[in-house]
Parts: C-alpha cells; structure tokens; sequence
C-alpha cells in the first residue's frame, strides 16, 4: 500500500545512493565537495519575513534529493543573514540560546538549494543538501523518525 | 539544473495529475470522495508531544503524492486531538483564535495519510492528501510559492 511506503520515504538503499553526498565512496574515490548557494534576498523579501516575539522564525529544512522533511528549527535576523551570506543553515538554538551552525560539531551541515517564505512570511522553508548521516541528534536521517499509530 | 526544476516541485501537468483527486475528471466521472485516516495514539506518542507557553504545536502539512510542502499551521492540544480522531486536519488559527477545521469554509480540505513528531516533540509532520486547488488562502497550491533571491 502507498501509506506504508511513500514516494518521499524512499528504501534505505535510495536514500544512500541519493544522499550520500559528502561521503567517500570507494576506495579511490573521494567524496565529492558540497558548496552552499549564496543567496541575496531583495529587500522585499526580507521586509515580508515576520519574527515572533522572541525575534525568531520557523525555518523548515527539505532534502532535495528525495523531498524528505528532515529537520525544523528556528532562525533569528542574523542567522537567516548568515544563511543566506554562507549558503549553509545557521539556526537559534533556543536551549543554548546561541548561533547553531549546523554541523560545525557533528559534521552533518547543510547547504542551500532553494529558500521560500509563506503567504504570512511567518515560516520559512530551505531545500538543502545533507552532508553525512543525517540532520538528527539521534543519528537519524529525519528529525521525524517517529510515528503516531500503528504503522 | 536541477536546482530550476526538483523532483518535489514537479510540472502543473504532474501536479494535476497527480493531486486533482477530489474534482470532477470528466463529464460523466464524479470525483473520487477522499476519507480521512483516523488515528489512534498511544499514551506515549501523545506524551512525546511538547507543547509551547500558549498550548501550540507548530504543525507542517506535506502533500503525500508530491511531497511539497503545502503550509505550516498549529495545534492545541484539542485541534491535534480531532485532527487524530477525524483523518481530517484540524488546526488552531492564533488570529482569530479558535478552531481551524481545514477546507471547511474553502472546501480544499487535508485529509491525513501519516503523522510523526520530531526528535524533541515539539513539531509535527503530517502527510496529507490535498483536496481542491490548494492550501493556501491566495489560490496557491503551496503556501511557499515565494522564493528568495532571484530564480
């Protein structure tokens, strides 16, 4: 059936072969060097990006291989600049309340694609590339790993 | 360049074919009627979810055919819990404060196909099938048809 396996939820062996960007391949084979896409918003985009009142906004991160929703975290002014200035995501870290590089640490950055802003400018949604494992904490690819139900 | 064109964000032919469930196809063909799917919790799953200062839970909606993603709303504890018991989404509206049944005043209703929550339960992913023209209230299919810088 299509609800146990959707198009977007591609096989173990897909997401390997689709997102194994950034890893070594082979023997002799060396991964390829992932760049980000520098971005540079006019100024109407950013004036129709809506912070809340702790100055921040939603940013969603997509995989752009295979679609798969992988990870939502917040952005400040200056992370969203910085992300749009370096082509990789910065987010807030509202529990360290610091600049969150992603993968300055764990090594799994992410590198822009595409960026877009919803009809209230409250939400923001980046298609990226994945470096290495994933974008969870846990070791899993997806932040969503976890489902509600039986399934 | 498959940055001009992701598998994610196919034609209008492909999205037509592939999301106009719930219209008319022909003249003597009635639309096919979309049915919900209900969920059932458990105890657990429901615990996992983490709900902010006002009681929301931001809630992203992906189109199960296509994998766009159509919007971000939230959720009270009460609009997660008719969203679960009805297949249908049910959302908060934080402007006019109060519930949100989708697509009951526009008629383009989202009816559930999976559900998940992040890593730290305090997002939900829910993979819907798309009724109508779209999600959002400008006529768009998506509510992030804006994109930053130029394209």
């Amino acid at each position: 059936m299509s609800r146990e396996r959707t198009w977007w939820k591609p096989s173990d062996h897909a997401v390997q072969m689709l997102c194994s960007v950034g890893r070594r391949r082979g023997r002799n084979q060396m991964s390829s060097e992932l760049v980000g896409r520098v971005i540079v918003p006019s100024s109407d985009q950013l004036d129709a990006v809506t912070f809340n009142s702790d100055g921040l906004v939603p940013a969603i991160a997509q995989c752009s291989q295979t679609g798969q929703i992988l990870m939502m975290a917040w952005m400040n002014a200056e992370s969203l600049s910085m992300t749009f200035a370096e082509g990789r995501m910065v987010y807030w870290s509202r529990s360290r309340q610091e600049l969150w590089r992603k993968g300055d640490t764990s090594g799994d950055r992410q590198f822009v694609r595409e960026a877009f802003y919803d009809c209230d400018g409250d939400t923001l949604l980046f298609v990226v590339e994945q470096e290495g494992k994933g974008a969870c904490h846990t070791g899993e690819r997806s932040c969503f790993y976890r489902s509600f139900g039986d399934q």
